[in-house]
């Protein structure tokens, strides 16, 4: 509400820049799909989206920021890997609950050179996504800024009682994780490394197009199979160490265990420097799922689910420290080295 | 998740930077306060928030940007005041539908240097607002920005069938507005000319502090008097237009009835050569509510509720067109003439 002028990108000013109001009428055709299945009275429009929970279900809230240079560049990401990835690894977190996404929010700021074919493309992608993951656009908030700035919150539901949270997890209970690790983090490394980006890049679609573990996250908490649950945003080191703080436990990994990426092989790591490990334990935004499970159920989990390997990569310890056993079985600290906003900033 | 160094203000790089983990444990003390009555069962610190929604509620959802340089000045805005108004202003939306907040989500993002102090003092003033407005803290999002950037998320509840809606106006419906119109933008030129800021000052007060009208909104949707309803955030000529377009109808309003500001006077105004309804027509952030009441219950409207003025401004008309009618009965078109992010970075 201050008014002074913003600083817009010169070099790309769009030949008819839109208003406030038609943009949101873009959005609106986004949120204009199966806004009853959603449980959508009021969607984009009014003050605020009415949205009707339903008998025996919990509300699952939770947002996610996706920032032109902290979680994308502008000049590599595709735009339309942008607007499905800012749902989809916010919808990543109602899969880590046991729950399923209903509704969203989106905020955005965008440089008026951005809404025009950029915001399009972006649109498209994010109505892609929320057609996949059954989650309507309900309203939000936009603005200008002189960098494109995403937040997107996620209203989900789960079945009363049945949300799986970090902090149930107990000595002896087994450590699973859902896919391969790392891979996201590799297909960063390939899209920074190249000039020219093919999006059909099998290597790249783990980090531009996630998709986050909604069944298995559903199946695990109906089943009642997963003492705790949380999803692989930041590296399995850092996530892994937060699960262990919630359920004051702590976790011995084996490290020939831990899914490596399928699109690699350890010559290739060796060719770039890159420790075998380093990746898998480390990379971030995978959306995979981390979950334990007691011993008396393992032999209810299957190898795979819905085409997803599920992997037991270690056991849950009374004492609170993290391991790593390496094959020859010496132990070693894992230390927590994924993503911190906070520490990449100094 | 991509690495790349950050810009960071080099000038005032706070001595202790703190992590991630611990900027969600000052935040996390925040929404310590009555989860219970919030309804949430699970807040900061897991995948996601869950909220117990009440039988017989619906959902209100809103979500608001709180940008520095576009919503607040970095070197203007006290800290305290940017917590109090990026929750205030959000809330005010659930206001407009008749609604009461239950629970909000921040989005943080901050440079390095205002994870002290700044953030301690933002942080008074959001627990202010929280414990003002019954609207407790359930999750959110961190992460490092060159630019202080904030966004909430406010989940609220209304009754069943009783939310009011921007689409109900009907031509021959009285056209009210609460409070007095134009007093925030006036404190915000009042802070712009200055070089200190005295917080204490009335006049600054409704921009610094501005109180969504809950009891009001809530009050006015309990009785169905308001048939049409929303919150005055970008000034009355912008927002009557949104109303009116919604319910598909105009509005006739005389000038002589709208409410001007209190801290000032038609001299004041003079000497700043500002036109004395320019402010209350066009200037945004008041926050007051605009309603429309049929004919019929007109007289069950009072003259105040709680000690805010309640002023009829004019008529919703069949006709499309915002019209404003002099004293003199002269006749002119109200122009929309508040915010517009996208206009004014042109």
């Amino acid at each position: 509400m201050t008014r002074q002028p913003k600083r817009s990108n010169s070099t790309r000013i769009d030949r008819s820049p839109l208003s406030e109001r038609q943009i949101i009428q873009k959005l609106r055709r986004v949120g204009a799909l199966r806004h009853s299945t959603a449980g959508l009275r009021v969607g984009i429009g009014d003050d605020a989206a009415l949205f009707v929970p339903r008998l025996g279900f919990q509300t699952v809230l939770t947002c996610d920021w996706f920032l032109e240079g902290t979680h994308f560049l502008r000049d590599k990401h595709p735009p339309d890997s942008v607007g499905w990835k800012c749902l989809a690894r916010a919808v990543s977190d109602i899969a880590a609950m046991g729950g399923a996404p209903r509704c969203f929010l989106l905020s955005l700021a965008l440089p008026p050179s951005h809404v025009g074919a950029w915001l399009d493309e972006f649109l498209s992608g994010l109505r892609r996504a929320q057609r996949r993951l059954g989650c309507v656009l309900a309203g939000g908030d936009t603005t200008t800024s002189d960098r494109i700035l995403i937040q997107v919150t996620v209203v989900g539901e789960v079945r009363s009682g049945k949300a799986v949270l970090r902090s149930g997890a107990k000595p002896g209970d087994a450590v699973f994780v859902s896919g391969r690790l790392g891979e996201a983090e590799l297909g960063l490394r390939l899209l920074r490394s190249r000039k020219r980006i093919d999006r059909a890049d099998p290597r790249l679609r783990k980090h531009l197009y996630p998709e986050p573990q909604l069944r298995l996250g559903l199946w695990l908490a109906q089943k009642r199979l997963a003492t705790a649950m949380m999803d692989l945003s930041d590296g399995l080191s850092t996530d892994l160490a937060r699960l262990c703080a919630a359920s004051r436990v702590g976790a011995r990994i084996e490290a020939g265990r831990v899914p490596l990426p399928f699109h690699d092989s350890i010559e290739q790591n060796r060719e770039r420097q890159i420790e075998p490990l380093h990746l898998p334990l480390h990379g971030g935004d995978d959306y995979e799922l981390l979950f334990t499970v007691s011993a008396t159920n393992l032999r209810r989990v299957p190898k795979s689910f819905g085409g997803v390997r599920l992997t037991q990569i270690g056991v849950i310890t009374r004492e609170r420290t993290l391991h790593l056993l390496a094959a020859d079985g010496s132990k070693k600290d894992l230390v927590p080295g994924g993503w911190d906003p906070f520490r990449a900033a100094r």
